[in-house]
């Protein structure tokens, strides 16, 4: 009985993130339920199902199913996600979503503020 | 410059989650906010910095300091995290988060959704 | 190009695997080559190529395509992995790794230490 | 009772590993030996204990502490770990393990095979 629980919970199993997605997000200009919608749709693409309805999506959330399609919608519109077209093995197509928006927008800020702390460091060394 | 900024971001480094604090907090009478503080004490405790204050926790979020101490204090009460007195190997005290009671709550919920789902099953299989 | 290299990073993705793999293969009677083995299989499940061949998993080993084999071969006979048979969406069936069995005998061998520890404390207590 | 199993199995807490150090080790130069080794520091580190000896290091692995020893010395020497000085906060000196340059190496490894593969692509590209 225990050993069944423990390995229900291994299965259910654990997402793994960036923390400066945590640390960054209010600079990328996301608020909190953007966030936890971003890191739900993560969640669902992880076990494989990669085009949560907004029904499915809105269910786990505070949020109703109308004001998580205008989200979705939205983050769609900003550059955070997309939907891509795929095609099984046996031609048949399907649509996901793609969250390559997100880590781009996520590695450019990174990147900006990596430099800038770069050259702070400099003028500090040369003073 | 590439390899700076590479092993710049391995040490940002990431945090696990298990998937159902995603899909079930709403269940746990957590909204989007509470969650999000919530994952950003996880974050801080992951690097070490085991007591964060509320300047701290608000300057990532969305939400001022007071209410920042509202949501700590309210998370507190409600028994989703706790705060524990610790003694370094020197003698000295100090006051840390510790997250164990969230897990507790997201064990009891598990362990009670787990339960229904295999008498249901039952159900079914004798029908 | 930084980006680029980054996202490319990014998308390799990583693996999260309990600690108590590593410190208790061992005790399973597990040798290096046989964890790395199921760590490599891990892996490839992650990546959603569920039956990685001896070839694929032994390029990336030490070992030849024919010890894979034979260590494979062995890790099912001794209850490490399975093979099941699948089927998808459109009628088509395939074979994958399992590796429930390994988290399996992890959950028992934890189980039991667990049990172990705590009736020590007990005694300890009682003294 | 299984409340306090699934809590103790959240405890022991997971390790989160860039799946390119598994297919790329071998390139590395690495054997099954000197993987597991250095995942098992990861592990004493992730959990806060940051200079295992080579008795607990060896302990949990199929060698003996002499090769153990050994092996750490030489993945020091290959550049692979390397030893710091720390200092508490109380000025208390201490030594630890650093992985730093394995992930130098690794990503040295993985920005030049990027390039090979971006070069590859241009010429196919342009045939």
């Amino acid at each position: 009985m225990m050993k069944t629980n423990l390995l229900a919970w291994i299965q259910e199993g654990n997402i793994t993130i960036p923390t400066i997605l945590f640390s960054e997000y209010r600079n990328l200009n996301l608020n909190e339920y953007e966030l936890v919608l971003l890191l739900n749709i993560l969640t669902f693409l992880e076990k494989g199902h990669e085009f949560p309805t907004p029904d499915e999506l809105s269910a786990r959330m505070t949020i109703s199913i109308s004001e998580c399609n205008d989200m979705l919608r939205r983050l769609i519109q900003r550059g955070f996600i997309e939907i891509t077209d795929e095609c099984t093995n046996e031609g048949i197509r399907y649509e996901k979503y793609s969250v390559i928006p997100l880590w781009e927008r996520l590695v450019e800020h990174f990147l900006k503020n990596n430099k800038n702390t770069k050259e702070t460091d400099k003028q500090e060394d040369e003073t």
